[in-house]
């Protein structure tokens, strides 16, 4: 049987085949000792060194095309499944070239306490708020919430300003008050994915953490574990649906972007309760 | 009146007040003048020591706010209607940030010569295929189409198998012979945005120019300007059709990216043509 059969044939048998031989191949050509367990549709990996009968597989490797759709449930779903082995995805690009991602539910920590309320009056401006109020504008500049905005000014986004009002802050509209459930109600308009962001901006918050606009690194949030000022942005995180979909040439953007400016990318998913999947580039 | 209450009263007579005044504070600190056409959505940005009565203005800056959606309908008729001006796009994020980008039609021009016909035999397998034809392989080599498998064997994408079967090249799945057309309809099952990306990929072509998968930069195509070895890709080419919407954090992430792997982010907008529209970020 030439090499050309054999492929024939397990493509005839295993649609996944020829990704699957391409990580293969890639993975052993690099040192590694790979097997396919029976009725398995991922490969295990052995350390450097390790081998099967003396060893047990430090990683499963999934082998996917490109072309395969990228769908975060599938993903927590794998990464819940592992024990103790390292979750690593092998996409195969068109031209059988090969990236790597290791995978895991990452806890989200840091350093920053925060004010359990805030008093003061905010004013809804289109799609963001102005904070004239030089007492509660001073709070905020020293809680890293919104944006200083001449001197005694703050400017707030709506997810921020929904937040604060759940924190005991005025929200006013024209003359008019609005509650933190009308002010959600305003902001959902205009922000439609707003209680998805608010619920990662919480818990976020409650970690210790310190979430600010990520828009010009393309994710919802850039986060800080320390006080602005003493370091840099640490995370990228991108807040989407459990029912997530999209392709792997944007997450591929993604990681590779946060990689670029030495962020890590997460993505923090948010259902019933929130699940923090770190991706992270590898180069086995 | 207060500047608190005339923003207030700005917001009320002009929907965009706040972001346009965004926009027009950071220009006018940054030492340009600025004009505000009368009826017009846009401000005029003069050359820096450039005036009203002196000078024409150098540049048109649409102020837009990272909430609205990305058309790129909406942006080629802007680029359409320049005249001598340049189109600037000033985005503020949510904490009232700004970044601009120069949007222009792009003319894409290479200087690799391609063949006109190819011969030989390419057999489809899954969502690749291989050609195990040695002289095929080779004129493929030479011509930087697939990418080299083992010495004397080619691995295709199914785009580039459509693009070598309407050039000549026979290409088999089993024993069974595909036409050019019977090939797309089998691609398009599997990759159903084909034709547009063979379509950007012919015209690349046809200009001198090599497309190779862009995957690795969240983009659809690389592309390289000389004979690849002789220098880097200088574009990155995303493939999308006419009515495109997006957000613009997504644009952000993609010109980001691909500024920070120093190539230009080139958007080949497929319809009845194609247009090459490049958006690059500009530090005014």
């Amino acid at each position: 049987m030439s090499l050309n059969e054999l492929m024939e044939y397990g493509m005839n048998v295993h649609p996944n085949f020829e990704i699957s031989y391409l990580v293969f191949r890639d993975l052993r050509q690099r040192g590694y000792v790979v097997k396919i367990p029976e009725n398995e549709e991922s490969l295990d990996v052995y350390p450097r060194g390790g081998a099967p009968h003396s060893h047990t597989p430090a990683y499963t490797v999934k082998a996917i095309s490109e072309r395969s759709p990228f769908s975060i449930s599938v993903i927590s779903g794998w990464i819940g499944g592992m024990d103790d082995k390292k979750l690593i995805l092998g996409i195969a690009d068109e031209e059988g070239d090969l990236t790597y991602y290791a995978a895991k539910f990452f806890r989200m920590r840091g350093k920053v306490e925060e004010p359990e309320f805030y008093e003061g009056r905010i004013t809804v401006m289109g799609d963001r708020s102005m904070v004239w109020d030089v007492e509660l504008a001073k709070k905020l500049q020293d809680n890293f919430v919104g944006r200083t905005f001449g001197d005694d000014t703050v400017q707030l986004s709506l997810m921020e300003t929904a937040y604060l009002s759940e924190k005991g802050a005025e929200v006013f509209r024209g003359s008019k008050k609005m509650s933190p459930k009308s002010t959600i109600r305003y902001a959902r308009k205009i922000q439609p994915d707003i209680e998805r962001r608010l619920c990662a901006y919480r818990d976020l918050r409650k970690a210790g953490l310190i979430p600010k606009t990520g828009f010009k690194f393309g994710s919802h949030f850039r986060v800080y574990r320390e006080q602005i000022g003493e370091g840099h942005a640490q995370y990228l995180v991108h807040v989407i649906p459990e029912n997530y979909m999209s392709t792997w040439t944007e997450i591929s953007r993604a990681v590779r972007l946060a990689n670029s400016v030495r962020k890590q990318m997460i993505f923090a998913v948010v259902g019933s309760g929130i699940e923090y999947i770190r991706l992270k580039r590898l180069t086995p």
